[in-house]
C-alpha cells in the first residue's frame, strides 16, 4: 500500500543511497535535494521514479561517483565542458555554476558539457542562475522519443527547455518539446492506467491511449507536431555538432545499461546587472506577470498560473504535510535498500 | 485577376516605394529584398500583405525612415541598442550585425534592441549569423494574440524564435508560439475562406473556423496550449524586462495607426570556430540531418523536410518560373503605387 513519507525522511534516505554509491557528500546531498524537489513540486518523472536506473547505473560503473568536469575550450564567456562521465545533476550543477561565473566577468556566459548523463529537472539549473540575479536558461540531448515531423522513427528528443529569471516569486518554465514527459507515460504503463491520445504513438505511427505501445514504439508526439520536431532538431544538432558529441538518436537511455549515455547539456546565463538594475527587472517582470494572473478567467478556470506556480503550491502543501509514494515507488526503494544494506525510506504512515 | 510577376519585378517596385517614402537607397533595398524572399518562400504571411500597413505607418510618421540606431548599454558580449523607431528590418539587420560582431570579438553576442517595428521573418536575422559560421538564434515581442493558459483575453505574443546554422542546405528553423502565424489567418479572412479549428479562438474563447472571429478576438491558439503560453510569458518578460520597454500586451500592431509600436528584438551569435571548426561543425550537422531525412516515413508522406527546406524547394520553383500575386494582393499594391505617383508593379501575364 502507498504510505506518507517528509521530504527530511526521503533526503536521508536518498543521501545514504548516494554516498554509500561513492559519491561525496556535498554530490549525495545535492542530487538528494533536486530530487526530493521534483517529488515536493509534482514533477514525478524526475523524481525517485528514476531510482532504480540511477542506482543501477552507479553500481555496474556506467556513471561515474566522482567525476573531474574540466575545461575542453575555454573561451570567456563561451565554454565548452567534459563532465567526465558524472551523474548529470552534478555536472549539470558544476556547468551552470562556471557559466554563472563566466556572465560575472563577461555578462553572458554560455557553456556547453559533453559527456553527461540524465539530469532531471531542467528547472534545477536555470534557477541557480536566476538565484544569482541573472537569466538562466538551459536545454539538453536526451534518448530518441519523438519521431521527425512526417515519419515514424523514434530519431529525435524532447529535449526540455528551461528559463528562469529573477521575479517574486521566481518565474521558472520547465517545457520538453513533447506533449508530455516520458516519465509521465512509464508512471501510467506502472500502474495500468490508459493515456490521452495526445501523448504518443505506437510502432505504426498511430496515436494510441496504450502507455506500453508508446514505451515500445518510442514514440511521444512532438508540441504542435512540426514546430517541436523542428526546435528539437536544431537544439539537437547545435548541442551535438558543437561538442562533437551524440545527437539525441544516438543516446543511452539510463534503462539501457549497455554503455555511457553520452548527454550534452547547453547552459546560459545573462546578466541582468549588465544592462539594468535587477530590482528595476524584478518590478517590471511582476508588473506584467501580475498583469496575466488578472485576466479574464476561461470557462471553468480558478486560477490563472504563471510558469512554476503549481508547482510551488504544491511545493508548500507537501512541505508541511508530507506527501504520498506510490507501492511501486516504496518496492523499488526498499530493493535498493536491502540491496546496498542501508535502513530502508522511513514512513509516517501507511496511506 | 491574379498575375504572375517576377522576384526581379516585384523587388524593382518595392524598392522604388520605400525610396519614395524617404528610405536610404540601401536600407529600401534590404527591406525589398525581406519581402521578395517572404514571397519566394512561400512565407506569404511575411511578404507583401504588410504593404498597406508598412507604407501607411512611414506617410504617417509612425515609423523613422532614417533611423539612428544607438547603443544605450555596452557590455562586451553583452548590449542593449535603441531602435530609433526605425523599420523593423531595418534595426534588426544591423542589430544582428553589431550581435555579430561581438561575437567575433567575444566568442558570444547577445543584444537587445528596443523602439523596433514589426521585424518580418524572423529567419532573415539568424540566417545572417549562419552566413557568417555562427549559430544564430532570434526573437521578438508581438502584439498580444494569445490569451495566458487559462485565459480568454489577448494578452501575450506568440513570439516567433528562429534558429540558423551552417550546413549544407543551412538549417533554417522559423517558428512563432501559436499554432499558425496572424497572417495565415487575415489571409484566410481576405480570401473569405473558412480555418481549421486549431488555428484559433472566438471572443468567448472557444475554438472556431470564421477566421474573422479570430482577428476579433485576436486570440490564436498556442502550440501545445500551456507550453506555448510559458514559452510566450518567458520570453516576453525577459525582452521587456531587460530593455525597459513594452510587454507584447502593450504593443501598438502594425494596423493600429493611434502610436509608435514599441517592438523589442533579441539577438544571439555564438562563435562556432571559438569552440570547433565550422567545418566540422557542419559535417556533423550534415550527418545528423540526412539521417533524419532518410528514416522510415509516416503514411502519405513522401518526404521528410527539415527546418526550412520546403521553403528552400519554393524559393528554387519561383525564382525559375515567377509567381501568382494575389488580385488582393495586387490592388494593395496597385493603391500604394498610385498614392505614391510611382509605376504599378510590373506583371509578365495573367494568371
Amino acid at each position: 500500500m502507498p504510505s506518507k513519507t517528509t521530504a527530511e525522511s526521503l533526503d536521508n534516505f536518498l543521501k545514504e543511497v548516494f554516498s554509500t554509491l561513492e559519491m561525496p557528500k556535498v554530490d549525495a546531498e545535492w542530487i538528494s535535494e533536486t530530487l526530493v524537489q521534483a517529488e515536493l513540486k509534482g514533477v514525478s518523472s524526475h523524481g525517485v521514479i528514476r531510482m532504480p536506473q540511477y542506482t543501477k547505473r552507479l553500481e555496474l560503473s556506467l556513471v561515474n561517483p566522482k567525476p573531474k568536469i574540466t575545461t575542453i575550450k575555454d573561451a570567456g564567456s563561451l565554454a565548452l565542458l567534459d563532465g567526465d562521465n558524472g551523474m548529470g545533476q552534478i555536472v549539470s550543477r558544476d556547468a551552470m555554476q562556471d557559466c554563472i561565473q563566466r556572465a560575472k566577468e563577461h555578462n553572458v556566459g554560455v557553456v556547453f558539457v559533453k559527456e553527461s548523463n540524465h539530469f532531471g529537472a531542467a528547472a534545477t539549473y536555470t534557477v541557480q542562475a536566476a538565484k544569482e540575479g541573472m537569466i538562466g536558461i538551459c536545454t539538453t540531448t536526451t534518448i530518441p522519443i519523438m519521431a521527425p515531423s512526417g515519419g515514424k522513427e523514434a530519431k529525435v528528443g524532447n529535449n526540455p527547455i528551461s528559463i528562469a529569471f529573477p521575479s517574486e516569486p521566481m518565474m521558472v518554465l520547465d517545457m520538453a518539446l513533447s506533449n508530455v514527459a516520458r516519465g509521465y507515460v512509464i508512471e501510467a504503463a506502472r500502474a495500468g492506467k490508459s493515456i490521452p491520445e495526445s501523448w504518443g504513438k505506437d510502432e505504426k505511427g498511430n496515436p494510441t491511449t496504450d502507455p506500453n505501445e508508446v514505451l515500445k514504439s518510442s514514440l511521444l508526439s512532438s508540441i504542435a507536431e512540426h514546430k517541436g520536431s523542428g526546435l528539437s532538431i536544431a537544439i539537437d544538432a547545435v548541442l551535438a555538432s558543437i561538442s562533437g558529441s551524440r545527437n539525441s538518436s544516438d543516446i543511452i537511455g539510463i534503462n539501457d545499461f549497455s554503455g555511457k549515455s553520452g548527454v550534452t547539456h547547453l547552459f546560459i546565463a545573462i546578466n541582468i546587472e549588465s544592462l539594468t538594475p535587477v530590482k528595476e527587472f524584478s518590478m517590471a517582470a511582476n508588473v506584467f506577470l501580475n498583469m496575466l494572473r488578472n485576466t479574464e478567467k476561461a470557462d471553468g478556470i480558478e486560477k490563472i498560473y504563471m510558469p512554476g506556480e503549481i508547482e510551488n503550491e504544491l511545493e508548500a502543501e507537501r512541505k508541511k504535510n508530507g506527501f504520498t509514494i506510490s507501492k511501486e515507488r516504496l518496492n523499488e526503494l526498499d530493493e535498493i535498500a536491502d540491496r546496498l544494506h542501508i535502513s530502508p525510506l522511513e514512513r509516517t504512515s501507511n496511506d
